[in-house]
């Protein structure tokens, strides 16, 4: 996706350890505009596949994922990372390894709010080593519904996220990928 | 708001301990139809109002936010309760103590998204004992930016934030004011 990609070359800061800070339009301040133009490629992408449900994890997904089911027509679910008092009933639950915070946590689902049968995409902002989005994969399955896709705005294609989650069949489509950055010249290789 | 109102009646759970769950609709499971007649019901109300930029906190107001962005045609920023690897530069913060959780955490905004002289729209999905937006005013005042006005889903009448929010002269739109909720008829009272 050009217009993304633009993006991240102009407002994405690179920094050492291949962090890529897009906070300026992504995931702390959000650009609305970029983000329904996002959900209008999500659904050209995935407009061949029945989609019941979007599910994302808090806290960055949440934006994207709700303008992108307006392209959609359906709800959005989204895991949560922490016990809530106000979460009960049966929770469905995975665990997950941040790469950003360096911490390993749960995330959980009420489980009537994914129905057996159920298409479901899934939706983040950062693809990285697969963690997150496997734990969603882990939840979709144990409600017994189906994964009809992961819609990803920025994969790091260096790291093996992508690469496991293809290996098991399932459908990810990345709107920008990044084979490689450098801190000290500020540049983003793009896969083609 | 007429249509929330019959929301929460419809698919609203009392929980004892004046416990409200919304999450069939608000914040868990995300009902963006919905979302977007609340986006609408708050430019109706803030259509008099100069607004640069929304804030929200980390994870219920995000959706609400950025559906609500479309119609003021403005970027969402929206605070983290943690601090994070990837996020650098001067921040902003301010203690929080949340009603749901039982705890204090800090939250936090990086300066940078804050402009000196922007009006900025607070929006959250709850407003109970006023702890979140104060902390998001005390943000904004920090950031020499001014608070245009404070937009809440679901106001608790009966707890004190709304009241101490006026009392300082900001201008506070609640879609639905609660006034009393009963778990054992499972009846909400609504402010008229």
């Amino acid at each position: 996706m050009e217009l993304l990609k633009e993006r991240i070359r102009k407002d994405g800061v690179v920094k050492e350890g291949n962090v890529l800070k897009v906070d300026s339009f992504l995931n702390h301040q959000m650009d609305i505009t970029l983000f329904n133009e996002i959900g209008k490629e999500f659904k050209r992408r995935f407009a061949d596949e029945r989609i019941d449900k979007i599910l994302t994890i808090e806290a960055s997904g949440i934006g994207i994922a709700a303008i992108t089911a307006q392209y959609f027509g359906v709800p959005v679910v989204f895991a949560k990372k922490a016990q809530s008092i106000n979460l009960d009933g049966t929770i469905l639950s995975a665990p997950v390894e941040s790469f950003t915070h360096k911490r390993r946590y749960e995330v959980i689902v009420a489980s009537r709010f994914l129905q057996p049968e159920e298409h479901v995409l899934i939706v983040d902002d950062f693809l990285a080593n697969g963690c997150a989005a496997l734990g969603l994969c882990q939840i979709v399955e144990a409600a017994h519904a189906q994964v009809a896709g992961i819609g990803v705005v920025i994969e790091k294609g260096f790291q093996q996220g992508g690469r496991v989650l293809r290996e098991q069949g399932l459908r990810v489509e990345s709107l920008a990928i990044v084979d490689g950055m450098d801190a000290a010249t500020q540049t983003v290789q793009f896969r083609d």
